[in-house]
């Protein structure tokens, strides 16, 4: 049992859109114990796409196939597959109501070019997209129809196969963007395949942390991280954070689990309280259950209340703060004081202490903090000032420049860092660092840098 | 002439790496003219690499390949290539010197394993690797090397082809670590290309929309879609973004860039204002010019100034409009009013106000807007008041549920959308929608939907 994955597009082969759905459903697809033999990346041309297809579920048990099922006309897949199957597209009439009725919700008419978006090859199944306007397609390929699309192409008379012609491959047609097709083949196709799968097994996790390079964390995982160990440990960094991936290759469910298991209990003895989450866990998703006090000893107390103050993060603080659904019940309010008048007048910052430290400055932080603080009325308060660049540098404060205040009921924590990068970067990693220093301060624990 | 991209490693294949390395190829041969007719990426397994290899090769003038050329015993590239050229490995002793030093320089003895990076196989040439150990291979594989190499595996005698066998193809072999793989492809792969391409020219351009759905803008554009159409013209949606990609195929770089500028031209005038930019150009990037009014007939008036009033999408619009270097010409301060008593506090919502419409309302949005816009004394505010989800919605304001207003020197307007989908995407949406609300106003046009 294998599975090869088809991605179609212009835009991949042209380089333009860089495949990351390949690398998604490869993950996916071992986590069930399903091998991946190959990546297949064609552009948007029929005869092009039908021989990618055939050519493919001639070596696979499982061709899943993401694009190209769009609305205009460069998008070919359904046609191509009906092409391999010599079968009509027909109008799936349920799947017309569901795209009608979307296009009515939105005080629309239903555009004519959207009609495609319904068309299933006769003899195909449609599968229901929850997140969009194209419908997937699920089909079987015998042995027949590939042989007689190689035949139909050269020109030759299909040979007749029978009742008995066997099931080649089970093809899964998605679309492209990303969060329709993890949706579609999380509950359509996953399901599908698991059930020929069974026995051996890839389990894989993901633990995230935040404060530490890629190197310090490594050194800390010492012999964990041996090429030759399983469950094996690898280290990737993406946006400041140093993740560390799991794999465990077993051949029961019950070993992969449990060795699983003891590999990541090793992992956080050596690296402490810098392990923040895991798999799809974010900074800001920790926060929740210590903010909204679930995770306490006394869970009857109500949540802690929290406001903010940026400057060079001009909101994302507060966006990541928010990004969690029910962050209502912490976050109150937030201030963004982009100029040194909006810092006095809005948080009461005292114009000469900037004249004196600068707006940059550990003490303009805890200002910021203090008046948000007092404002809100919250428990809490977080400001960040800084220099985001790639203007404004000085020899003494650099673009990267940034300090952090954490105002509480007891006063006020700020700390100064340097995060040298371009401008995204310095924003992302003051606002990943305020939460960091609010999460410390919440699990009553010192700063590990 | 076409080129195909393998790509060769478990950690392409399990998903552990995304593979980057694919679409630069991609792009540096569409550059010069050599389209890309595939992706293909494969495990580090002898027998699949050999069969890709043979598939490929037979379909593509060039076969670029990267990946698999390392030390170790999973580096097994150069031994499928020798197997398919039914050629032994033999030392370079040219590489093995530079080997050798390498390590020298370093204070070490070569390890043994080392050795297998300097073996090329008889009849290919070595391509020297500037930034690493492993050595490239360049080889020209016939059509007679081909048949042979099917015959062997199927364990039929091999044909014995002549003086006059046809070269198919062109094959490098390069590491796989991008900086590697990159300044050996530029130095080395890339002028053996051009010899052959002899200035024909792929030019490619995207430009950008925002507000109209991909089936919407597809009908406004009709016949510029045609698939035969040279240059062609397909769209891609991402975040909510419709893009349109233009690529021009013409012999000549003046014909390219030509073609290119009068179908650009031509989308532009099916589309209007709706688009908004082109490549690399974000929605608040567009903004820049507008708001410092470098764009405006009379260059010596100061920039407009900005303030944001947000609920939902808390920080994201005035981070969005800070992601430019040098706005802070223009954004001056905003407030962040999660909780109904900070709209009314902050503000000047008046309670009665949110007790009659409800905070996401119209009239809400509207004195959020004018509130802000006193406050700052500055020329425009902003505001966005909306139902992020995923709890929070009633019938009458479902999920998506978003009202967006604009305070400026003539009073303040206000429009309310419904986008429907998950909390990021609802947030998204609306931070974007409302970018695009003031871009049409700076414009002085009527928003298009």
């Amino acid at each position: 049992m294998n599975a090869i994955i088809l991605s179609i597009g212009d835009e991949l082969v042209l380089g333009q859109t860089i495949d990351t759905n390949s690398a998604w459903l490869s993950q996916q697809l071992a986590a069930v114990g399903c091998p991946v033999s190959a990546h297949v990346t064609v552009p948007d041309d029929q005869p092009t796409i039908e021989r990618a297809i055939r050519d493919s579920a001639f070596q696979c048990t499982f061709l899943i196939i993401s694009g190209g099922i769009g609305p205009t006309e460069d998008d070919l897949t359904r046609q191509a597959l009906a092409a391999v199957m010599d079968a009509p597209l027909e109008m799936n009439e349920r799947w017309l109501g569901v795209l009608k009725d979307f296009f009515a919700q939105r005080g629309r008419t239903m555009p004519e070019i959207n009609k495609i978006q319904a068309m299933i090859p006769r003899g195909a199944e449609m599968i229901y997209n929850h997140a969009g306007t194209a419908a997937g397609i699920y089909a079987l390929l015998s042995v027949g129809d590939l042989v007689n699309s190689i035949r139909r192409e050269a020109d030759v008379a299909p040979t007749p196969f029978g009742e008995g012609d066997r099931i080649r491959c089970q093809v899964f047609v998605m679309p492209g963007v990303p969060r329709e097709m993890m949706l579609m083949f999380r509950r359509d196709v996953l399901p599908k395949v698991e059930r020929l799968t069974g026995g051996a097994v890839i389990l894989s996790r993901t633990l995230h942390t935040f404060g530490w390079g890629e190197s310090q964390v490594g050194e800390a995982l010492g012999p964990l991280m041996d090429r030759r160990r399983n469950p094996s440990v690898g280290t990737t960094v993406s946006g400041g954070i140093v993740s560390l991936r799991i794999n465990a290759r077993f051949a029961s469910l019950d070993d992969a689990k449990r060795e699983l298991e003891t590999t990541d209990a090793a992992c956080r003895a050596a690296l402490g309280d810098l392990v923040y989450g895991r798999d799809e866990e974010t900074l800001p998703d920790v926060l929740y259950p210590l903010l909204t006090r679930r995770s306490a000893p006394r869970t009857d107390l109500p949540p802690y209340t929290i406001a903010t103050a940026e400057s060079c993060t001009a909101g994302l603080l507060a966006k990541m703060l928010t990004d969690v659904s029910g962050s209502s019940a912490y976050y109150k309010q937030g201030w963004i004081t982009y100029t040194n008048e909006s810092k006095s007048q809005l948080l009461g910052v005292p114009a000469d202490l900037i004249q004196q430290h600068g707006a940059v400055s550990r003490p303009a932080a805890e200002a910021m903090a203090t008046g948000a603080r007092e404002r809100a009325g919250s428990d809490f308060a977080l400001a960040i000032t800084g220099v985001a660049g790639p203007t404004g540098g000085t020899a003494a404060k650099p673009v990267g420049t940034v300090c952090i205040a954490l105002g509480h009921g007891g006063g006020v924590a700020s700390w100064q860092f340097l995060f040298p990068g371009p401008r995204d970067w310095v924003r992302d990693r003051s606002a990943k660092m305020t939460l960091t220093i609010l999460r410390y301060h919440l699990l009553g624990k010192p700063l590990p840098f």
